[in-house]
């Protein structure tokens, strides 16, 4: 199993004190952005800040507290995703979200780890994965 | 500034849990692991799995819920550090703990963004980092 994280996903609260802190303090520029959504292309993974009310929704949890995120693996295609669910639940993991098609495409699924981590397992073919794991964003 | 994560680190209860869901779930092979912390090798970043009291303690936070952890970002000198801490502390981050030298060497500090997540801004001299801002784990 390749070791990559594709996504960093942190929840938040309001979409310009995150960009004028990641924007402005970090001085990263964003690669795409809309009203609820900013991503940063990063050293071979992607961040992402989200509304918070959003990220609850997509991976079907909810009052999460302060800090809130989720990570993300991608896999090669929809039967990778529901294997590797399987196989994570069958090893500690709590299913969040069973796997579905997300609106922007490809398929996906949420599982938490053992300490409550969220983590989304997702095929996206819009976005490219290089032999040594590196993520690139993509529409 | 690089867009670059060099860590993240996961706070965890159990180490035997968490690496049954990693290296036998995911199937990761850890890069170091020792009583507290196992470290896995991703791509471009690490990925950290720590008991959660000492990610408590190193990052001056208590009483984390479930899914605590902190993301870190490297520079390249103690200078840089103090610099960039200051940077974001003046655009929205809140200062968590100034910077100081850890036991494993370099220096570093945490600041948590607006929306509570942790950031460990880091000079750490054994771990490289390439043009492309991916991390090497090192000793």
């Amino acid at each position: 199993m390749q070791q990559q994280i594709s996504v960093i996903t942190l929840g938040i609260a309001d979409l310009a004190a995150s960009k004028h802190f990641y924007g402005d303090g970090f001085g990263w520029a964003p690669v795409f952005e809309n009203q609820e959504i900013v991503f940063y292309q990063m050293n071979g993974l992607v961040l992402g800040t989200w509304l918070k009310a959003k990220l609850e929704e997509d991976s079907r949890r909810s009052g999460l507290g302060e800090g809130a995120f989720a990570l993300a693996h991608n896999v090669a295609s929809p039967e990778e995703v529901d294997a590797l669910i399987a196989r994570l639940v069958g090893h500690g993991g709590k299913a969040l979200r069973p796997a579905d098609a997300p609106p922007h495409g490809g398929y996906r699924g949420y599982v938490a780890d053992p300490d409550g981590h969220a983590w989304e397992i997702a095929f996206n073919p819009a976005w490219t994965i290089d032999a040594a794991g590196h993520v690139t964003f993509g529409l």
